[in-house]
This record gives structure tokens, C-alpha cells and sequence, in this order.
């Protein structure tokens, strides 16, 4: 089989280049034993349905501490590598879901092993600093070489954060400073500002708003919850703001053939995101910015064109408001561009861009003015992690070296037209084969056929996830390679036989 | 100078202990070399005043990336050791600030050098799980082993988060959660909750409240910072809930001198409190929850007796609103208990403990009933991180092995007993000395003066923070000791006579 040989080599070459040159460790027999496996496997291999017993005894044990209703199964995060993820009853699936989509080269990456093997990054292991008072000695130069060595156009302030809720949630706060600065004239705050907002009173807790778009998903945390609206799982019984909501487009698929009606789709949708800002000025809530996903992802991969971006991006300066990109999942490459929004081809892409999971670190970087006026504004404990902040540049380090942009164009392109010959092949089952990269999803029929294929393909060594009402949304790391498309095709045809 | 003596057999015998055990390890040529390192330094050394010409130069280079008003100073934490905090000018202070009150056991301590290092822990180190989704194998075992060994009175459940907004936001949905629940009778959510929800609106997003307290601090993000009044630079500008806030006792010291005032003081505050209550639920927006810390710390360390506690949790139980202690600044054995609100005798102290800082991770403690009836509902794509899990689980080990909660309780005498001395030798400048193990306070005069102290004391080798309008706060690890009070005591001295 093709595959297998590719991998094979693959494999070998990566351990020529990597692990060979690697200094021996005395403490590591475990881990020099492991340098002699493979760092992928050749494909899936299933012992026990999914959960296994294992895993069924540990979903129980951990039951009794907590909620364990969405636990998949258990992990031996060990034994995984690359592109496959091992359970702990001896299942190696091919994982095209990464925990959330949030493991940017694979499992046990050489080169992370290695950085994290090195003895000079012990004391950054076990003295977390308050970043925000006290930093290490490397951290400009780190960020430098990590986090604005990708910065998006126009940005060279990044701030760090410990997750993607703590971004959005302070990216807010920021638009929200930068208004009202703009609102004062920059002048000083008033003292009736300062006393009232100690007791949650206006002037100094104002009536602002963030207008996002149904189906958008930015978060859990409560700001961040006013701005969600993928699923009301999330959002019920938490008290909220009255926020503006615009719609977001609902394209028809295939594109080409709707040019016209997804055209008129993005512009309606514009013209209504610009009603529900002067609605809400008019309501005393004035909008003080906007936050969208490039591509919606936990509502259902929602895609719109760069025109219905550039759009909002204008409207946003028509009236005022910061504008918000957050790129928590499609961030970090796999829309074969390190960011999103880089397709839109715009100079001035945005005022913020948010970043999370494939970033490793949360945080977001700003245009110079939403740089918070005064100390403590924009601040807590920790304020990122710089243990995240290490691992995220050699994550850099590792796509350069090995082209993963250029690698993750070539394997979604592959993904892609692998999906459209699917839907081509089951067209009552599947449909709307959408993506970019291999941030690909594609509809099913219904949301219980759903849930039937992504369990039988987790049965057949396959780790999907869903999306939206019925989407089955394709999530896999920056390492996925041609021949893990084969293996995903062939195993992801025979379960959607099954259910013909 | 007996410290000295005292603090070099301190760390040969730790050395021997611990370091002399550790397996050699061939990557750690600097490592060994630091072996022989003391573990602790025996007092300050200072080259250059704070900041020193390399710190400035940092910040300068930081302040082209972020905010750097809140910068004190770089550090360098390869060469910092257990109390002593190494700057990058090659200044050595004692710190009693901990990074904001977040370092458990000092820096570079050598059972978590050793943990970090050992090869069994690098699939952790670089793989983090979507804990929520697809744990590790030895999750159960871990939080059973770390978090739940050290569980509050009442509680076997525990959630983790990566921060402590995180975790007081979480635990607050979590109430919200409950309190619906019980308001619905536990039945499903009407078809107009689960659509309401969606656009933020009632009954699916319900008017309800959390009661905080004036001078009270929870974390800054948007649900958390409505129920955080310590100072308006927190919450300016940032939009916020109608949600009421009660007044904390103002206690006067010497607290024997005071009793009948402060029963009365703290009684007013308890009127106060159930009158808001009353008065939310006549507007129409329930107190779902209570939250206040048992020692208001960024808000001035304010105290409150053990009876004011009992009292609430008396209130918040007659009202059915929920009882939530934020133990994250408290938490962790500074108090001399491993929780504060252990110090209050109670069986059933809170439905839920929110903690982070010196725990490591984030997360809260909750009694079963507050449990999410439904999987996603509290959920987020990391939950947490193993990394910290694994940190945390070695240094209970060593708070246990070297007793750590007594060693705390007899430092903390010998702190207060030195601040005590101190207050009646500059009654002109000192006041309200208080405290609880060595989570102790003691109120400057003014603003001013108490920026100038803690300016001279850093120059002079001792690190401290502020909090509150005009107060320091000590937050030293839990492996201070005697002669480290000692050595703070004289410092201080010197530094006060001063501003005489």
C-alpha cells in the first residue's frame, strides 16, 4: 500500500533529522527507547470499539469528580504520534479532530520533546511568572521570535493571554478603553467616572456594546458568552448583555453556481449589520466594536468571501467601531495561510486579531492605539504562560523548516476534491463540501446520521468532529499529508456506505 | 549573624535531601553545576538600585511590544532560589510578593526540577488534551492525588481552569445553572429558553445576580469584573451588570480593644447584605449567588471573624442563594490552613471554592448538587492543563514532607509579633498590623509614603507589594522562615526610620 511505504520514509527521514541529532539524556532510557518508534504510525489500528473497556472504567472513575457527559474516551498521549491518537485500550486512530483542533504539528513532535528535554528550560517550567510585573529576561526577544514573527498586517503589539476566553474577554475590554478615550477626547477620566464604575453605574461602567453574528461562537467566559450564539447549550440560563446581533451570510454551495444569490446573501447581510449599529447608538448602547471568526467554526464552518469582509471592515470605520478578528481556531495555518484573514488580501485586515489553541498560547495582538492608556487596565496574575510562549517558537520553527503552509495547501486541496467526489458519490447523505486548507467540513443529511458516522468512523480508527446542526468539520494538525487523505477517504467511504 | 548560619545548614540539609538523590543527567552539565547551588540564598545583595540598566534597557525593548507601566523589573529566574528573587542587573531580594501571591514554594525549588526533568512527564509537557473531551489516563488518579487530597469540608468534586477569572466565571455559570435548575424544578428547558437564549434575551438568558462585596476582588473579566470593587482603574469603561454589592466589615484594630464595634460593624454588614437580597428580588434579579473572599486581599486585606462567615452562609442558605468562597489570592497553606475558611470551624463552609495562584491550576470545588446537569454546559476547549496538575501534586508532597502548614503558622506568629513591635515603635506611620499565618498586612500613613517604602525597601533588597488605598501586603511562599523575618524585619526597620 502507497501509504504505508510514504510514511515509512517520512518517518525515517524525521528521525534522521531530528532525533539522531538529539544529546543523550541518562534520565531518558524511556524516551531514547521511544526515539527508535516511528514518529507516525502507517494507519489506525483498533483493538476494542471506542469507548474500550479501559476507557469505560476511567470514565467512571473520573464520574464521580465530574461531569463526564462529553469525555470521548481515554488517552495515552505516550504511545500517540504525529497524526494518530492511541487510546488507552490499544486503539491508534487517525486523529482529524486534535482536541479541538488545538495540536498544531501532532502528537510528540520530536522537536518538542527535545525543547522540552532541554535542561535549560527547567526553571522556565517551574517559576511562572506575573508576566505583567516581573518578566524573564528572554521574554521581548521571545515574543519577538514567536508571536510577532506571524503578526498580522499592520500589528506589532501582542499580548498574551492563558486561554481563548481570556483573549476575547480582554480584546473587548481593550475596544471598549479605546472608545471611550475616543469619546473623552482623551482627556482624564471624571471623578463621577471613577466613583460609579466602583459600583457597576454609569458614566464609568458605560452602556457599550460588541455586535457579533449568529452562529458565531468567541467563547464562554460572560462577555465573551454575549457574543456567542452557535448553540443555546451554552448560553442558557446565564445571564447576558443586549448586545446587537447581526446575521452572518448563509452561503449556497457549490459556489459557483450561486454566484449572484450569495452576493445578494453577503450583502443583505451587511446592510443589516449596519441597521443594528445605528439601532443600537439609537438605543444608548453605541456599538464600540465588532467581532467576527473568518470562518465560523463551532456554528457549522460558515464561510463568506473576502468582499463581505472587506465590507464589514469599512462599515466598522464608517461608524466608529473597532474591528475584531477573532482567529482562536482558524488561526495558526491551517487554512494554509498562518492566518485567516490573510485570504481577504486586505492591508488593513483589522484592530485586533485574538488567537488561541493552535497558537498554544492565548493572547491577541492590537493596532498601537487599543494600547490600554494606563498600567493595570489590560492585566492579571499570569498573563500568558511563557512555557507556551517556548513551545509555540519551535512550533514556528518546525512549519518553516518543513513548509507546513505550503504542505497544508497542498493536502486540503487533496481533502477537498476527495470530499466533493464523496458528495458527488452519496448525494442524499452529503453535501455543502466546503474549506479552505484543510479547514474543511461537509454536511450530513440529518444530525442522527451524523452522530451514527462519527461514531462508526471512531470504531474504524478515524477521530472526527461535528460542527453546527449537522456538519462534520475536518480539524487535522499542520503534519497531515497526502497519504493520511487516502487513508481518511477510503476508511470515511466504507462508513458512508454504511448508511446509504 | 544567626540567620546566616541558619539559612546555609537550611539548604546543605535540603541539598542533601534532595539534590544529592536526584539522577544525574548528561544534558545538564548546567544543571548539575547548579547542584551545588544552595537552595536558598542567605539574604540580599544588591549591585544597582531597581530597575538597574539592564532591566531599563528590557523595558524600553518590551514597551515597542505591549503596556510596560506595570514593569517592575526583569528577572532572572535561572539564578533565583527559594525566597530570593534574582533580577537581571544581578540583584538578589527577598521576595514577599511572590508574583502576586503565586509562587507555593519558592523559585527553582529541587523536588520540581526534578519532576520537570524526569523523561515519564515530557508527553505532558508537550501534548495538552482537551481535558474535557479526551483526557489522559492518570487524570482521575492525579486529581485524586493533588486537588482532591486537599478538598474543602464537603466537597469530592473539582473542575479544573487554566486561571482564576476563568475559574470564578465558571463557577458562577455554575450557580446560574443550579438556581434555574431548582427555579424550573429540575424539569427541561422550556422551547422559549432554548430560543431566547440564543439573542441574549429572557428567560433563556434569566435576570438574575451575584451579591458581591465592596473591596472585593474576582478577576477582571466581564462577569467576574462586576462583582470586583477594589479599584476603579479595574473596572473603567468596561460595560457591567446590575448586580448588588455589600458592604465588607471595617474593622477596627487593635481587634481586642474593638469587640463590641467590630459585632456591631460586622453585624451592619450582615443587614446590609440580606437587605440587598430582598431588594434585588423585588427589581427582578434574583442573588443567585454570593461570592466574597475570606480576607479581602487586593482590596486591602480586610478581615472579617469567623462569625461574620457563619452569618452569611446562614443568610445565603435562608434565601437559597448559593455560598461561594474565592480562595484564590487566600488559598493554598499561607493562612496556616491549607484554605482560609478552614480558620472559620465550619462543617459546610461554601458550595463552591474557587481557587488558582498558588494551586498552579485554576478551577473550583463544588458540593454535588452544583455539578452542570448537562455535558458542554461548563466547558471549554483546555479546562485546565496537566502540566500544572503534575506541579501541583509534587509541591503538596512538599508541604506535607516539610510540614509546611505549621512551619507557615509559626513564621507567620514571629511576622505579625515583628509587625506588631514595629507599629508601636512608628505609631505615626504604621497602623492595623494584622494578619493569618504569614498572610499579613500593615497600613502606611498614606499613599505617598507607602510608595516611597516599598521603592526604598526593593533598593535596599526586599521585594513587597501593596494593596488596598495605603496598605502592604505580605505574601511570602511557605518556605519562609525565622531567619528570613528576621532579615525583613531589619530591612524594614531601616527603611521606616527613614520616613520617621
Amino acid at each position: 500500500m502507497a501509504s504505508t511505504l510514504i510514511s515509512r520514509q517520512f518517518s525515517l527521514s524525521l528521525q534522521k533529522n531530528l532525533w539522531l541529532n538529539a544529546p543523550a539524556c541518562r534520565y531518558a532510557s524511556k524516551a531514547a527507547a521511544k526515539a527508535e518508534v516511528e514518529v507516525d504510525y502507517d494507519g489506525p489500528l483498533m483493538k476494542t470499539s471506542v469507548p474500550g473497556p479501559r476507557s469505560e472504567a476511567l470514565t467512571k472513575q473520573l464520574g464521580e469528580i465530574q461531569n463526564v457527559g462529553a469525555i470521548n474516551f481515554f488517552c495515552n498521549y505516550e504511545e500517540s504520534r504525529g497524526n494518530y491518537l492511541v487510546d488507552v485500550d490499544g486503539n491508534r486512530m487517525l486523529d482529524i479532530y486534535t482536541q479541538i483542533s488545538s495540536i498544531p504539528i501532532g502528537y510528540n513532535h520530536p522537536a518538542l520533546l527535545k525543547l522540552m528535554s532541554n535542561p535549560n528550560n527547567l526553571s522556565t517550567l517551574v517559576n511562572r511568572p506575573a508576566l505583567g510585573i516581573l518578566p524573564p529576561e528572554n521574554f521581548p526577544d521571545n515574543l519577538a521570535e514567536s508571536l510577532l514573527s506571524v503578526a498580522p498586517s499592520g500589528m506589532s503589539r501582542v499580548q498574551t493571554m492563558a486561554c481563548g476566553s481570556c483573549s476575547n474577554e480582554n480584546a473587548y475590554k481593550a475596544m471598549f478603553i479605546w472608545y471611550r478615550n475616543k469619546e473623552r477626547g482623551h482627556s482624564n477620566p471624571s471623578e463621577e467616572d471613577i466613583s460609579s464604575c466602583m459600583i457597576n453605574k454609569t458614566p464609568g461602567c458605560p452602556e457599550l456594546s460588541i455586535l457579533s453574528f449568529m452562529g458565531g461562537f468567541h467563547g464562554r467566559t460572560m462577555g465573551c458568552l454575549a457574543t456567542t450564539h452557535s448553540k443555546a447549550i451554552h448560553k442558557l440560563d446565564v445571564p447576558t448583555f443586549d448586545w446587537p446581533i447581526a446575521p452572518f451570510p448563509r452561503l449556497q454551495y457549490p459556489l459557483e453556481e450561486f454566484t449572484r444569490e450569495n452576493a445578494q446573501e453577503e450583502a443583505r447581510c451587511l446592510e443589516e449589520t449596519e441597521d443594528q449599529i445605528v439601532k443600537w447608538r439609537q438605543k444608548g448602547k453605541p456599538v464600540a466594536g465588532i467581532v467576527i471568526e473568518p470562518i465560523q467554526a463551532e456554528g457549522g464552518d460558515n464561510h463568506a468571501s473576502p468582499n463581505f469582509f472587506k465590507g464589514l471592515r469599512k462599515i466598522a470605520s464608517k461608524h466608529g467601531c473597532a474591528f475584531h478578528v477573532d482567529e482562536v481556531q482558524t488561526g495558526g495555518g491551517t487554512t494554509g495561510k498562518f492566518w485567516a484573514h490573510e485570504h481577504w488580501g486586505m492591508d488593513d485586515p483589522a484592530d485586533i486579531v485574538s488567537f488561541s489553541k493552535k497558537l498554544l498560547t492565548g493572547g491577541y495582538y492590537h493596532k498601537n492605539e487599543f494600547q490600554a492608556d494606563k498600567a493595570y487596565r489590560i492585566f492579571n496574575t499570569w498573563m500568558g504562560d511563557p512555557t507556551k510562549n517556548l513551545l509555540l517558537a519551535e512550533v514556528l520553527n518546525v512549519i518553516r523548516r518543513e513548509n507546513l503552509l505550503e504542505e497544508t495547501t497542498r493536502s486540503g486541496k487533496a481533502l477537498i476534491n476527495g470530499l466533493y467526489e464523496l458528495q458527488a458519490q452519496y448525494p442524499g447523505l452529503l453535501s455543502r463540501a466546503r474549506g479552505q486548507g484543510t479547514f474543511c467540513a461537509i454536511d450530513i443529511c440529518d444530525d442522527p446520521t451524523r452522530s451514527s458516522i462519527l461514531l462508526k468512523a471512531r470504531d474504524k480508527g478515524l477521530l472526527l468532529g461535528g460542527c453546527g446542526d449537522r456538519s462534520i468539520r475536518f480539524r487535522p494538525s499542520l503534519v497531515f499529508k497526502d497519504y493520511h487523505i487516502d487513508i481518511f477517504l477510503n476508511i470515511f467511504n466504507d462508513v458512508l456506505a454504511m448508511h446509504k
